[in-house]
């Protein structure tokens, strides 16, 4: 392979740390009053606010940038061979509710930030390159996440379209409000192999890479993720006269499925976690026992056997243990999401760029979904985690330190050019 | 004692079980539409729609009635001699939020039917008999019980009127609002000594009866009430990416202390109990590890040494427990309400009532708090408990059978003439 002029050199295109920082910090301003932290959700006035400030940076970065109908903002920076397959990139910048600063966020301006230097330093790649702010990765009001990679992939569904909230809207009533195109976002998928490569670049979201210390994590695989509700039902009794023999008490049952789902979990694999993340029971009275309850809880890891195993040990010993209390379950699989491995090819590339530029790193696998699970079925799949202090994430405190952000930055232009190197 | 003509015979005052039956039917019909059961709760419409027809029953029944300041319906049987001090009974005809028919309203109805029979038979008590419907015996959003009875009792106090609900009311607007007069509700306190005896007849609320098959509970004691709440505050994280060696998560310890709650009732001496009535936690989000819980919970026993160690040992393992996961907690004594036991002299009268009818009688201990518990600072104290079908209470199923409530009626009509006997 020879050198040719004008060809991108990865050590060259050192972000601008400041700039970046930034546009973190415009980016921020837009938030939902009266909420806490930092929170833009899907179908809110902010966040369309703050696409309408995201196309302008694709823009003034030099890219060649439209809102697609499923409202991904995608740039495109010309390559030499327009007809390659492309080299992708992104994340998104919605938040959860009550969220931070960095969560996905860091992987789109990174991005523009990436094409800035490109042009900056007169390189050209052999492929265009494709930044995308995907639409609403957080878990929506509609149970569903990554409404946006979902139609790239061609994985969203009428089924997706026609679900409806708890206020009664209909996901693609709100998508068509929201100035989109529900049902173009069904036909727009991407062909299988017309992505050369999709690397994303994001925060950690966990506490691995800042207790080893290392700068960069390349990610080995996505957790699968399995999501149950358990419904208790026992029986209402006056709690001052119903003996301790006699109950069927359903919030007990609950409470000791939330001790199951977390056992479960801490018996894990390595980085296999469970959580139960929220809890109703009824009828709420101090004098009565309670007759219902639900759970909702999770199990994830990137190990598919384990997740397959726990799943069945969890509702066995959840039912097993109500039933002994008279209480009965109905236990419902919401959804779940099998581990999607990142490519090897893609973790090699990502490991030599860090090596080369000098980031110590190590492999660590992603506890939570990205838009990149998604992105996997169109062409190779990777992602680079920098670190997030205290390991805190969807939350306010979420924070990422602009040398880290600065160097996973370098490490996705890094990677983005030896991906590109290979097509040549 | 000498048998003086007109003087009552217990024995004949068996009460008519037919119309006794039709005005629990008559009563039921005024519920609050659109709520679950027979709901009828403090400051309705339907509550004050019942209580004129509660009035009318009275006066058809032949006693002076009115509607003292605290809102308690009150009628007076003149016996011979008026300077004496009263006989008392009642209970209460408001219900829980989704309550039953019988709880409550069975001791007014019977007490109604007590002074028909005796106006029937053409008898008169030496004494005045007074029947009285106190307001509002069940917890109300203001979280206070037995409004009516603590009024009558001298209990009521300022603090109790100015307490305000969820929506922002104060309980003394409300009354006023209702009709009544707090003011003259905190100044009508009888005096200690003005009752001869009080004896309330109750449904028992739990299963007791209805396993032994005796048709009559004594009532030895009412329960002693603990009630707490506790805060759990631990921290906020992503679900799939903080491993669970890190976790600080409220809503497990607050699980945790569900199961202790419970363990402590498990091992407590006879018919004490624990119960965690409510639970809630936040954020509520699938992903996140709740930073925080709180449950609503609630020790009884008429034991009250073991109340005072469980209470003690209750706090001090679930403040361990979280500690240990790194959960803080704020743990707060509601309210609290020491055992109260019935008058040695007033269970003899009942059992001998029970003995001399034929009816199989045991002692039991109260569970459930009663307005009794109040009367007991006026005079001696005894109650009658009735068979519950299942033991079910503040349920809409709960069911007495009209043969067991027209018994308790007689023992009730019984231990009232003996007990008039007393002061002769």
């Amino acid at each position: 392979m020879t050198t040719v002029t004008g060809r991108p050199d990865g050590d060259s295109l050192l972000p601008d740390a400041e700039r970046l920082a930034a546009d973190l910090a415009d980016l921020s301003t837009f938030s939902e009053s009266g909420e806490p932290g930092w929170t833009r959700q899907i179908f809110s006035d902010p966040y369309r606010a703050s696409r309408g400030w995201v196309a302008d940076r694709m823009r003034a970065a030099g890219l060649e940038t439209h809102v697609d109908p499923a409202g991904n903002v995608v740039g495109r920076l010309p390559g030499r061979d327009r007809s390659k397959p492309v080299l992708m990139t992104g994340s998104h910048t919605d938040t959860v509710h009550g969220g931070g600063r960095f969560d996905g966020i860091v992987g789109v301006l990174s991005a523009i930030e990436v094409a800035r230097r490109l042009r900056e330093t007169g390189a050209t790649l052999e492929s265009d390159l494709v930044v995308v702010d995907f639409l609403g990765e957080e878990a929506n009001t509609f149970g569903i996440s990554c409404v946006g990679s979902r139609a790239v992939a061609g994985l969203l569904t009428p089924e997706h379209l026609d679900r409806v909230d708890d206020s009664g809207r209909r996901l693609g009533d709100v998508m068509t409000a929201f100035g989109l195109d529900p049902q173009g976002a069904l036909d727009q998928a991407w062909a299988p192999g017309s992505v050369h490569g999709y690397v994303e670049l994001h925060v950690e979201q966990g506490p691995l890479l800042e207790r080893s210390g290392h700068r960069i994590g390349v990610v080995t695989a996505i957790a699968g993720i399995e999501r149950l509700l358990v419904q208790f039902t026992g029986r209402a009794d006056h709690a001052g006269t119903m003996p301790m023999t006699g109950r069927h008490d359903a919030l007990v049952a609950a409470a000791q499925a939330v001790l199951t789902v977390e056992r479960e979990g801490c018996g894990a694999p390595v980085h296999g976690v469970s959580t139960t993340g929220r809890i109703e029971s009824s009828p709420g009275a101090l004098n009565v026992v309670p007759d219902k309850a639900r759970i909702w809880a999770e199990l994830r890891s990137i190990d598919a056997p384990w997740l397959s195993g726990a799943k069945r040990r969890v509702v066995e010993q959840i039912a097993a243990d109500a039933e002994a209390r008279g209480v009965s379950t109905l236990i419902e699989w919401l959804n779940d999401q099998d581990p999607v491995a990142c490519a090897r090819s893609m973790q090699d590339r990502i490991g030599a760029a860090a090596d080369s530029l000098g980031y110590a790193w190590e492999a660590v696998p992603s506890g939570a979904g990205h838009d990149a699970a998604h992105l996997a079925h169109l062409g190779p799949m990777g992602m680079i985690f920098l670190p997030s202090v205290g390991g805190r994430s969807h939350v306010p405190e979420e924070l990422s330190e602009p040398a880290d952000i600065a160097a996973g930055a370098h490490v996705l232009a890094h990677t983005l050019v030896r991906l590109d190197r290979d097509t040549a």
